[in-house]
């Protein structure tokens, strides 16, 4: 197939840092990229403002090489969001409330459609259009960052509940009375699963056993993240492993939830803390298997991601190339 | 519209120590009914003849009575079904497994389609088609009986999963390191949410606390339910109260793991122990409240079965009479 008889969309993964742009094609293909500080303190309109300058420099780059032209742009926020009316609900790492993303950012690109979505949605429409659960009808996607999020694509489609604020995979509920969440609740598999918790969970095991060595030891407590205990883990360090074996049997815990309750082919992990391989997903999927019904999850496999960091992106442009509803 | 003009299928609800039987309209009405035991014990074949027994005689009354005539036959079991086979994978109360039952009772009845689903899909159908639910597209049911059961209506369908063994929301994990489940889990929604659950935590508490006054003290330990528990609570006993009190806090648990994940316009609560009505509801729908993202379960309501004992039966007559797929 020649390049002019392929079509393109610009996905946005807008994150409470960073803003990642890139113009895909219709076969899944990033074909250019760009990427700016999100400056989420300036306000809605100038983040607006930087990811509509994103925009402007991939259509233009398409035009002076040939590439082909855009046809819409979709945006994946993470965040409670309205998909509907474009308007994010609530964005509490950016701070963005009842913000009109949609119509500031149509106001400021010539594309048209612009569509607004979840991330943890866009991801699981990238995975499941050019990923790990391509050809797959019935998919959980988890995302293990700072949070944990997720998307769901059920019968073929993506399922965002009657209001578009479903899949929340993070805030199922895996021990009542467990660890505060950042949510305001206890016992969140975000409590647990998310790097976030990986460093809290960390931190507390080098505190609380001062006679237990640790590599982990030589980084400064407030310097200690989920990256440093996976590579601790990697080169063998005990307690770091400990640590990721311990979310990953509460990662089972919730995956054992999502597959009595959906029975999915497939679930897709990404994110951060996914990086981790089977330091976390061997003691996960060990408590899935322990947990389910033999019949629920015989037939379900859970994996990694296989568009890494990009899935949001390529997601956010098959909301405008692939047909997601 | 007269009798003529209307038609009908027989719907059947076989549990592990009775079968109901109703000729169901197509409004939704029920016609006639018959009842007569399982007797599981006696083999699959014994059950299937007298499954068949019972249609045979509502048949027969349709005939002399001018009812209209039945078109179908949809059956209703617990346990995990493969409804494309109409095959029962497993049903630990009746101690089937790998039972044929569409093949077994198509072979017995003059009806054409026979159809099997799982019980609480049939309740989810049932109270989605003519009850507390109709004219939803979202929809979760939660049937509080011996077990919990469960069924999902998702953008108007309902979802049985990639294999049709979905939908078991008695089996959400809610305490990870919690009290033993009868599925071997630890922590699942049925442990602290189930008739057998709640007698369980009532024994518990007056065995642990003999200077905690109740009611139930008068009671033979092996003939304390759940029955018993909300009769004493009714009637003021304070034990009874907490105990439902903490059940109904657990449900508030599975109910925001359900709402986060699924979010729906309408949870519906059925089975024995739904008769206790707000004195379980109310605790779980303040827990729900308490946990859940205010944009996620501003619009769920948690509503008590409008179909009670017939939601099963109802919901397996429209299997076969309303569009459920």
């Amino acid at each position: 197939m020649e390049t002019t008889h392929t079509t393109s969309a610009i996905g946005v993964d807008l994150g409470a840092t960073k803003i990642a742009a890139g113009l895909v094609s219709n076969a899944g293909a990033i074909l250019a990229r760009r990427k700016t500080g999100t400056g989420s303190g300036d306000g809605p309109e100038a983040v607006a403002d930087r990811l509509a300058g994103l925009v402007s420099e991939l259509i233009q780059q398409a035009q002076q090489e040939d590439l082909p032209r855009p046809t819409g742009l979709g945006v994946g926020v993470a965040g409670l969001i309205d998909h509907d009316a474009g308007v994010v609900i609530s964005s509490p790492n950016a701070g963005w409330t009842q913000m009109p993303l949609r119509d500031l950012v149509a106001a400021r690109v010539p594309l048209t459609p612009v569509v607004v979505d979840n991330d943890g949605n866009c991801a699981a429409i990238g995975e499941t259009w050019m990923g790990a659960a391509a050809g797959c009808r019935h998919v959980v996607c988890l995302t293990l960052g700072t949070g944990v999020g997720g998307g769901l694509v059920l019968d073929g489609r993506i399922y965002r509940g009657a209001h578009g604020v479903g899949a929340e995979v993070g805030h199922l509920v895996v021990a009542a009375d467990g660890e505060l969440c950042s949510c305001g609740g206890r016992g969140c598999l975000e409590a647990y699963a998310s790097g976030t918790a990986v460093a809290r969970m960390a931190r507390s095991r080098l505190e609380s056993e001062p006679g237990t060595k640790s590599t982990l030891r030589g980084i400064r407590s407030d310097e200690l993240g989920a990256e440093e205990v996976t590579e601790a883990a990697a080169a063998g360090d005990t307690l770091a492993r400990e640590v990721l074996a311990e979310a990953g049997r509460m990662l089972g815990c919730g995956l054992t939830s999502l597959v009595h309750l959906l029975e999915p082919e497939l679930v897709v992990v990404s994110g951060g803390l996914a990086e981790a391989g089977d330091m976390i997903l061997a003691p996960a999927r060990a408590e899935l298997r322990r947990r389910a019904f033999p019949a629920s999850v015989q037939h379900v496999k859970v994996l990694p991601a296989k568009l890494g960091n990009d899935a949001g992106l390529v997601g956010a442009a098959a909301l405008v190339l692939a047909n997601t509803d």
